[in-house]
């Protein structure tokens, strides 16, 4: 068996909710009536969006859950995916865990993969994932209205000082470390909240690049600005602890993979019965108003200088 | 003007073919009724699919012709397209020549860029390409009956003849190398063609790596066995002057990105109509019969031995 023949064995696996599956020039997808399709690429490099030696089976995990989280950000149901893989060898035991860890999660969502694409180079991971969505019920980024309560899934932060600590700019406690890798590795895409808000969410993006830099798309789309209170967004207890990272991680970290998103203050009520039903802690930070730009103030009331409005890939 | 802003300036287009193109989270994309959605994904890496100081335009052009050819052999019409790549750094002139040779290709199909991804790393292009069919008249590569005629279009192995050249296996005159490097640099996707074999051709794929290994796809999946005469292989008078490359560009030679295909015998009629309208060779290479394999006959009538089934990306 050829490497090639071992790499289409890890990553061809039935497809139920596909019309033409793996195995021919293009699969055939069926978008279900009422709905249109929502489409997102993403590709994670080595030594840029992870180290090197990452274990393979949260990589997998990982290289999913992100493109699922874009889903999650549009309201969309997951349904297919494709993934094209450069690897510089056909290592058996990694490419058996690497597909465990994405067909774990694949399966969990009901995501079919329905084609890709392997070949030999730097390891680059690049999926495309594919989902439905009644075109007025998807979560767009324009939608924010003034007014509207800004709201974040989850806890921001943790995964970025996670990252801190596996790059050496701090030392984590084990016991610290353990709380909030988690969030780095194996972050849990919000499809279901994703879902929940149709009709609810005036907007939402998924926080991938920090708080602050997110929202401003929002803000941006909308034409509108945020109010933010620091003491008011949901941090870890550990993050608390980290004075002096709280700050650049809660607002500026990558890698959260948590919802954000606004709607009218008459949900606010609907939104916790969502957070109860989910078990997802959904936390009210602010709120939309006139102008432009975000603002966070502190404990004192004062803006914060934000240094670097985000994580930039490139 | 951050880098990044820079490398969405050069990828943001209207794309007036999507309900909502870049700029969210997901693009959202309205199939036509009674149509299918056809997805493909491929993966071009520096140093395996291309030299790393490649012409930028030609590279661009490349990258998205590879991907419409996959839609080309489903018989599909181009609609839409995700990119995501990385890159080292963000060389303008490059960045500008690139998205250039892509978006040429891309009006000329009809093809809107709906999102994607840009990211640093190792050179490496990941185009996912979408397309619509009526779902029974998608050519597949199950469908070959025996008694079919073998077709092919254009001509074979000047991308594999072009390429020995350049990597120093063997050395062309100046003419004979400007006659085969269009072959392998601008490859022009048949996708005129794989829509006018709607509802003709029984099974299709696009050669991309080789003849023998790419028919082979559809031999195994339709169950049957080809036999082929290398003396009706369509070839230029470059590649038919250099015999001993024949046999192997020719039959085993990757890149060429022409349709293979199969149909009936009261089809020749039709197919030549084909031909004509498209002012494209299509030409009758052999024939479907009972078994399993394919089997290649020389001048003599003798079988040939084929060293390499065909070009394999790891």
């Amino acid at each position: 068996m050829s490497e090639f023949d071992l790499i289409k064995r890890h990553f061809t696996r039935a497809s139920p909710g596909a019309v033409l599956g793996v195995g021919d020039d293009c699969a055939l997808l069926q978008v279900r009536e009422g709905h249109v399709l929502a489409v997102s690429s993403d590709m994670l490099v080595s030594g840029t969006h992870f180290f090197p030696d990452a274990d393979p089976y949260q990589l997998g995990h990982k290289t999913l859950a992100v493109n699922l989280s874009d889903l999650a950000a549009m309201g969309a149901t997951p349904r297919w995916a494709t993934l094209a893989l450069s690897l510089s060898d056909a290592d058996e035991d990694w490419l058996e865990r690497f597909s465990a860890g994405f067909f774990a999660l694949a399966q969990q969502h009901g995501v079919d993969l329905v084609g890709g694409d392997t070949t030999r180079g730097p390891l680059n991971l690049c999926v495309t994932i594919m989902g439905e969505v009644p075109v007025a019920q998807a979560l767009r980024r324009e939608g924010a209205q003034v007014g509207d309560d800004v709201w974040v899934s989850g806890k921001l932060g943790d995964a970025a000082l996670a990252l801190a600590h596996m790059q050496g700019k701090l030392v984590l406690s084990e016991q610290d470390y353990a709380a909030c890798a988690p969030a780095l590795h194996s972050p849990q895409p919000r499809v279901a909240l994703g879902l929940a808000l149709r009709g609810i969410a005036h907007s939402a993006i998924d926080v991938s690049d920090g708080l602050v830099a997110d929202l401003g798309h929002i803000l941006e789309r909308s034409a509108v600005r945020a109010e933010l209170s620091l003491a008011g967004l949901p941090v870890s207890g550990v993050l608390r602890g980290h004075t002096a990272q709280l700050v650049s991680c809660a607002l500026a970290g990558g890698d959260d993979y948590e919802l954000c998103f606004t709607a009218a203050i008459r949900q606010r009520v609907s939104i916790a019965d969502i957070a109860t039903r989910l078990a997802l802690p959904l936390t009210r930070i602010g709120r939309i108003v006139a102008g432009s730009g975000c603002v966070v103030h502190d404990a004192d009331g004062q803006p914060i200088q934000l240094q670097n409005g985000g994580y930039e890939h490139f």
